[in-house]
């Protein structure tokens, strides 16, 4: 099983994005992964936005970032790409942070035209970091993700099995690449 | 004559982001125009973050951009990006906070690999905000930035015209939009 | 009154955006410009993938994309971004060939999931070429375009007015910039 | 061993990028594999620009990609973006083409400033086809390439060692899911 980081982009407490990302990190934990959930939001936002990568709650969520095998990074798209807070923490991370690494980016955004920032935006970002394997980004509609009192999240019908699909494509890959840990590490991109 | 905001999106004191975008805004000034200088760095962090557009001196910025008729946006690239701080600012934005605005944004990085990061990541996010005329986008390698104690900054001889070119786009294109405010802001883009 | 292109990127005979760009170039001319209509796939194919600007239709292809002030840029979207026919004609082109034009992107397209092409894909590759004002590019979704049998277009009356903002914005900077043509020719951006 | 199709998006007979192709698809021979040489510029040029996926040669090449497990994708950067003859040629492919396959995206070019296109531009055309594993892309600069007369390609000692390691993540990938073919098929992205 692998260690896996849920980064949480959004600046919203009641975010859809958050809630997406704690019911994947519940999935993940009962499928006996271990799972680290970083909000993004409740690191301090003056060290953050000044880079300070050795403030201490910072450092920590570089450190379980950079002990994990698998990284979800979730984000609602304002503005036709990701967040300032998701990017605010990606600058401040080494060059290649994501070597040898797994990334399922998932986004939130109130309308279809947003689909492409994913991998116009995101994406390029991700790549510099050297991330190994980015599966297939998805991107989610607000008004087809219910969230139930309970915490657990509803998808529509129409959208569920892709959603899916994405996140088994994002743990067969952890899967494999752990079992081949060795080579794969060594074969790393960039 | 007209208003400009630079916008200042360097996390750094000392950057020579910074030290462009003041010389820059002496000269604008120099030339008779009205200009007000954003850093970025200097707004409240934590309200910056959570999208508080009313937090005052966060309002104030926003208000000062709205009468602007002109903005220098500036940033390093970091990540193959422009900074998460500038990006902070520009969410809490109105969506079409730009319309009717002539934008010149500028980067400054450490490498040539970096250029595309502003006609790729930023320029589509400025169009998303509805700016009715981005000029030229310029990008300039750090180590051809050289900044004299007095704050005057001097930029190689091989850069220096063609920056200059990238100014005189963006004065012009006020000058003439001035001339022709109603038509034109009645046929402001999107 | 200004020279207008209008490029034509659809390799399909009966496309919409070809329907559009034809209306598009009689309104232009009912206003007194001259228009001049470029289908790229009337080109041919053979020396246009070969980047032979000399073959003497791609030549005067070039020539009269050289001479206008206005370019009208039409392609569907496929696969995420511009046409390769419309690439195609665009990589022949010297460098800097949109040096002082005025530019309005337009796409149809089968789903609003392809909105952000245009400002992703398309305008960075306009950027390379210099063009000085690229105006508010515009997306058209397929099934909001009616085409009568006299060839006019009509749009849904919930895109048009926008549509119409977009084309004035567009003849608006040419008509300005007809005006200070000598000023705006040397200010060029790049 | 694989199955993998080198796609050649140069219009240049003698290019660095066919050149690179060439010495890679030896190299993936030599390893075992089963290579198959598309090159873009031989197929019909007036079917490729009418996506006229019927057209002999034309179907003949989609039905070589179709069978391959490992697609590697190379194009010269033309005006901050890939050729319009490879783009011509992902225009007509199935919407979800790359699906299953792993993709290593490789450039050349003259200048270090358009690094970024790969993952810029060329990444989201290849993720829309639905790719389930795009690796670390590389761009190569046409100074540090030396064809030798053998045909054997030469890259310089600071560039070789990094393409080398993207050759081997693209060789790892395959191998790994070729281990694990039936399970990684059904957990394709998209």
């Amino acid at each position: 099983m692998a260690r896996v980081v849920t980064l949480n982009g959004s600046p919203s407490a009641t975010s859809r994005t958050a809630a997406l990302l704690n019911d994947l990190a519940r999935t993940l934990a009962q499928q006996g992964h271990e799972v680290v959930r970083l909000n993004l939001r409740e690191l301090p936002p003056g060290p953050l936005l000044a880079a300070q990568a050795n403030e201490p709650a910072i450092a920590q969520a570089v450190k379980e970032l950079e002990q994990a095998e698998g990284v979800v990074v979730g984000t609602p798209i304002y503005k036709a790409a990701y967040t300032g807070l998701l990017k605010a923490f990606l600058d401040l991370l080494p060059q290649f942070a994501l070597t040898g690494k797994t990334v399922l980016p998932l986004a939130t955004g109130g309308s279809v035209a947003h689909v492409l920032a994913l991998d116009y935006a995101l994406r390029p970002v991700l790549s510099s970091l050297a991330a190994r394997h980015i599966v297939g980004s998805y991107f989610i509609l607000d008004k087809t993700i219910t969230v139930h009192e309970s915490g657990k999240v509803e998808l529509d019908a129409t959208i569920e099995p892709k959603y899916r699909e994405s996140v088994e494509a994002f743990t067969e890959s952890l899967r494999i690449h752990g079992l081949h840990g060795a080579n794969s590490a060594s074969a790393a991109s960039r």
